[in-house]
């Protein structure tokens, strides 16, 4: 029989967590001072860096369907979504703490992978876990994280300071994520299909973000957690913006192509609407965009595109469709006449 | 009709939070270089001090029952719970992340009185929200908090630090606040009982707790939240010693003790064993017992009782009775053999 939470209870899994971190994860951060066991964790920051700190929530069956998805894919992508974040504003991630709700009938197993997952993505940044919290949940998983992580003074790119003539630019592949989604959840195509595995195993933009920070030429930049759309319109009513899109030169996927085929949708809206990944928009000058598109290049084998213009705020934003014709984007929950 | 998430969606609860938070909060620390609003916040940490970082989560109907307590005073007791965290290593608060999950039905009022809650626990310390998640849970609400803090180098005071021949001094009245609770769900008292009050306007030594850490006597320091014997337990199982008690010190209330005739139970089990309150538990040389009492009546009006002495590992947790004989106790989840 499995192991359950209810048979070695909460000190006896805080136990086995704090066993597997020593095992599987890296040794902490020079900063650090009071890791995981007393009642907060403490540590210094580097002179001339600021701190970041993040949190997002996932809900087991909102945010990952538990048939179709792994715990440790689970915890690889509840981790993601976070590094995400802290590279988004051109950070390095430091710090992680985990707050899960779990179910009586969680498997200690289960808990394992989940960490699992966490570390497979934390490891490689020499981040380390520094706490965290365990509670039964009324129903279903819930896995919180908080990151905290760090950026050098002055190279922080917030989403609010675009500028009218900047391009807009994007990482990779919007849309494909929530594609293989859908895929997996009406069994329309295999774990192996191109935009399922988009899903099954997230990646972000982490490195790149950093890379780009370190020009300090990007305007703005902001992740696609929202969904390509949803996000540049952050950028557009952060910054007091509008943007010009070319339908043309959105990066649709082959796969992406084939699942809005199989989903009988539109691909542009899958593009467009949706999230579930977690690529880069960011804007600069346009004299610095090689300069920008070779900091992503240097780390990422994907195409950084330039999709458009930041115009003016009265302009809203609008994309321009093969034929000329123009079309007005409204992001879903945004009121562009606040 | 009571306004509801699904009547305005999760940005327009976000822009709600938002203008609360900005008419109701404090203005922000000076460190703070980005607040809620971009992908991750960003702060500065002063020269010479350690951050501290904590979260804990409370869910509905587990850790507050929705019958009982209004969602302000469930607001300020999931943040009470932080605080104390951060007062119990010494520091000070300064930012919080909220990470919440919402019911479909969750009335807009209900959020904001939950953030009324919080800022009435954060305001004091001119902290402030930076950050946090909305998500649906699977059922129930739940508030998951994370808190950072502040604190001087080398003035930090842990848990694993305790000497033998440390005396033993805990804050207030441990074991109230969860016969408050247990009166309030058999309704066997008002809202006006004293241990029901202590229950639900929940209260931290947070203050104490830096006035402590500002003396530097203190050898160990840990919070009452996982009981006064659980918490007794950490100290002693972090720093490898035992503790010997005595019975006829144990500050319990009269409060404490017509709740417990009420509910049946023994004080004194209802004194070691349950937790939902947030005192502080405090190691010293004997010599340096009256510089930690001063410090922490210097805005505390309770008592601060000397309960025992540390004693070496080998001779577990002893509570001595009033009658000289002695009681071996073990806090839950404890293996002292470990």
């Amino acid at each position: 029989m499995a192991e359950r939470l209810r048979d070695v209870g909460e000190f006896g899994l805080i136990r086995r967590i704090h066993d597997l971190l020593k095992k599987e994860g890296v040794a902490p951060p020079p900063g650090l001072t009071v890791g995981v066991g007393d009642d907060a964790a403490a540590f210094r920051s580097r002179p001339r860096y600021e701190i970041l700190v993040t949190c997002d929530c996932a809900v087991e069956d909102r945010h990952f369907p538990a048939r179709h998805v792994r715990p440790r894919e689970a915890g690889r992508r509840s981790m993601v979504v976070n590094i995400s974040d802290i590279g988004a504003m051109g950070g390095r991630p430091l710090y992680a703490l985990v707050s899960l709700g779990l179910k009586k009938d969680t498997t200690i197993g289960y808990v394992e992978e989940l960490y699992r997952g966490f570390l497979e993505e934390l490891n490689p940044f020499g981040a380390v876990i520094i706490g965290g919290n365990l509670t039964e949940s009324a129903k279903g998983v819930f896995i919180d994280i908080t990151l905290i992580g760090e950026v050098k003074e002055r190279t922080l790119v917030r989403r609010s300071t675009a500028q009218p003539g900047d391009v807009i630019l994007v990482t990779g592949y919007p849309g494909q994520s929530v594609a293989g989604l859908q895929l997996l959840l009406r069994s329309l195509a295999p774990r192996e299909h191109p935009v399922v595995s988009a899903y099954i195993h997230p990646s972000h933009r982490a490195r790149e973000g950093a890379a780009i920070a370190e020009t300090a030429h990007a305007t703005a930049m902001i992740d696609t957690s929202d969904g390509f759309l949803g996000d540049l319109g952050h950028i557009c009513e952060e910054s007091r913006v509008g943007a010009q899109l070319f339908q043309e030169r959105l990066p649709i996927s082959k796969g992406l192509m084939d699942a809005a085929s199989l989903l009988k949708e539109d691909p542009m809206e899958l593009f467009f609407r949706e999230s579930d990944d977690y690529e880069l928009i960011i804007t600069c000058a346009p004299s610095h965009r090689p300069a920008i598109q070779s900091a992503v290049t240097a780390t990422y084998d994907g195409p950084v595109t330039e999709v458009g213009r930041i115009t003016e705020w009265s302009e809203g934003i609008r994309l321009i469709l093969r034929d000329g014709s123009q079309r007005i984007l409204v992001p879903s929950g945004w009121d562009h006449f606040r």
